[in-house]
């Protein structure tokens, strides 16, 4: 009986973890491949590989994004113990946005130091990272058994919160920033993250005392 | 034993899963990537954005349907005991219809409002559908011992019946509806499931009497 | 002891069906999408799809032939009980080849009716069959305990053979055959894959003697 | 209990090998498809092909690297009993890498011959290699208990080694040797390898005594 419930989450999993390992992959197509004549010199080739740093950075940001999107995801379903139908459409929703992502990546390593298509690009961030936060919330709000996963969970769901707010700081941040700067915001993220994942009060430790 | 008859069910789930999300990811492919001239104004973006709407509903609204089928395929392949080699080739063929859908959407939102392209759109969407609930029928033609797995069965052939209804009301709507709303026929999908779904008699209901 | 041995298999399996599916699904890029005018007519339309007829034809021949090395693929490695390191060299070989697929699909399907694109497709067909054949008796090779099983590999290896020389059957005939027909050729591959199959003895017929 | 903890091992292995397969296969695309006139001549096709050889011979050179990065991997996690979070973010870094070989191959490919690709393309080989023995390294860290684990660890190792070797001699290499010959420096590769493994002491030889 155990099993046959597992199955459908098991399948799930599957599928999710296939749409994350092929956006983030496909972030390399965004990539273009400079194709020069000849005997072109070094020089030539340095100058085509600077004007592709923006894309690198697009394709390394985005892969850190959804590296963490994956992570969170993750964990979150490895607490879980049962399936619930109710979490489908909010996964089949999350899983878009992260098929979405190859674009935003896209739309902004062209078009960099624009106002619009970082805002696009943080405003998707912060969307995602809200229906991940609702995800592992739903995921593992049957998983508050033990202690010490009870402090597990709760390290990742201030995680998945520190996440949504680090997302939405820099789309705040993407307004305020003077032009060079404006995808610093990004930092935000690592920082909330911290902040929120070291500030969580262990239960473990307090039911020892 | 068991196990061994599961084996080629699990790889033909597993490949199907894999197709199901590669068709899926891929759909992105087909939105173009604005680039703009350094210093462009947020008109001149948003002005892009809107020529891209079409691309976007492509992309939300195939996402959607895809989706639909894995959901579909999914539930009826849980139910599966046993493993028939029949539906190797009637698992193939519906594939290679969802593995087409990149194509088509992109087929669709670069000629929105065209007959021909929303009724190639509609046609393949509606035998993707029959071929879906054969599909479905086959997967769980073995699965009707108990009362709740009865009902779930009943259930699923009605969403699947209700697909095909849908896509095939959606196909004739597209040459009746104006220009303007013409895959607004779309709706008719989630009309039928909800209301086939929704009229199935209950056996457990019928049996606790 | 045993599922120590049998986590390489699966991983090799796991790794093949991905790129399988990878590979069957990518075929669809390869197919052009017609982007008209607004307001271009029904007939428009239908002269752009009929352009596109080669490459539907190539997407529906290489995703036959993809889903029959698939399923050769599947047969064998559900039959083999043990993991044995000198598949992997083969393995991969044979993988590069499926991968290759799209880029042949293209070749073929733009370049319809010319002999060479014809013969590199059907020569790596050939190939790649023939690498099939190995891999298949590899697999298979202690496979060999019960009758039942017996009968099912010898089955195999019939279809493994028949594969490969349908393959070769068409290669020669591209060769012979009138520019429109070139590709017929192709039909050698059911043909002799169905005599063969259907002229294998059975081993547990003989045994109940 | 066990299990819970092998749960993250597999959902991290599953999505390695996603994306290793992803990449494989998207390698394809870098290979532009000939699109010749309608009855042009075989010598034409020819001359087309030949254009081609420096891109299928990047492909199947990075075919070949991504194998050789997975089979690697694939052996390392298949000795992992227990799942370090410590070993994600590594795992992440070199996956990115991994992801970004079909861009690094069309880089090579189309301007080959010139150094900066290569040396591009070789140091990005070197730093994946050496996340690949860092990696491995890390995974078998805790398996050392019996002695044939061992021996099998040590070859491993060495093997890994022998890659980063094989690339660091290649990168190297590559500023020395004549325009033609430039890529040749990646025969060091399964040199190193070959004569690393090999000089491997037997430590269960050594204990039989």
């Amino acid at each position: 009986m155990a099993e046959e419930t597992d199955h459908p989450l098991e399948r799930l999993v599957f599928f999710s973890d296939a749409v994350f390992a092929i956006a983030i992959t496909l972030l390399v197509i965004e990539i273009e491949i400079p194709d020069l004549p000849k005997g072109a010199s070094v020089a030539q080739y340095q100058h085509e590989l600077q004007s592709l740093i923006p894309s690198f950075a697009g394709f390394f940001m985005s892969f850190a994004v959804i590296a963490a999107f994956w992570a969170a995801h993750h964990t979150a379903f490895s607490m879980t113990r049962k399936y619930s139908p109710k979490m489908l459409p909010w996964n089949l929703i999350f899983l878009g946005l992260i098929a979405l992502t190859p674009w935003l990546t896209g739309f902004l390593s062209r078009n960099l130091n624009a106002l619009l298509p970082t805002a696009v690009y943080f405003g998707a961030f912060t969307i995602t990272a809200l229906l991940n936060a609702r995800l592992a919330f739903m995921a593992t709000s049957a998983a508050t058994l033990e202690a010490e996963t009870r402090d597990k969970v709760s390290r990742l769901r201030r995680r998945c919160i520190g996440l949504a707010l680090g997302a939405f700081t820099a789309l705040c941040l993407s307004f305020v920033l003077p032009e060079q700067m404006r995808f610093m915001g990004l930092l935000a993220v690592p920082i909330w993250t911290r902040v929120l994942v070291l500030s969580a009060p262990s239960q473990r430790a307090q039911e020892n005392v």
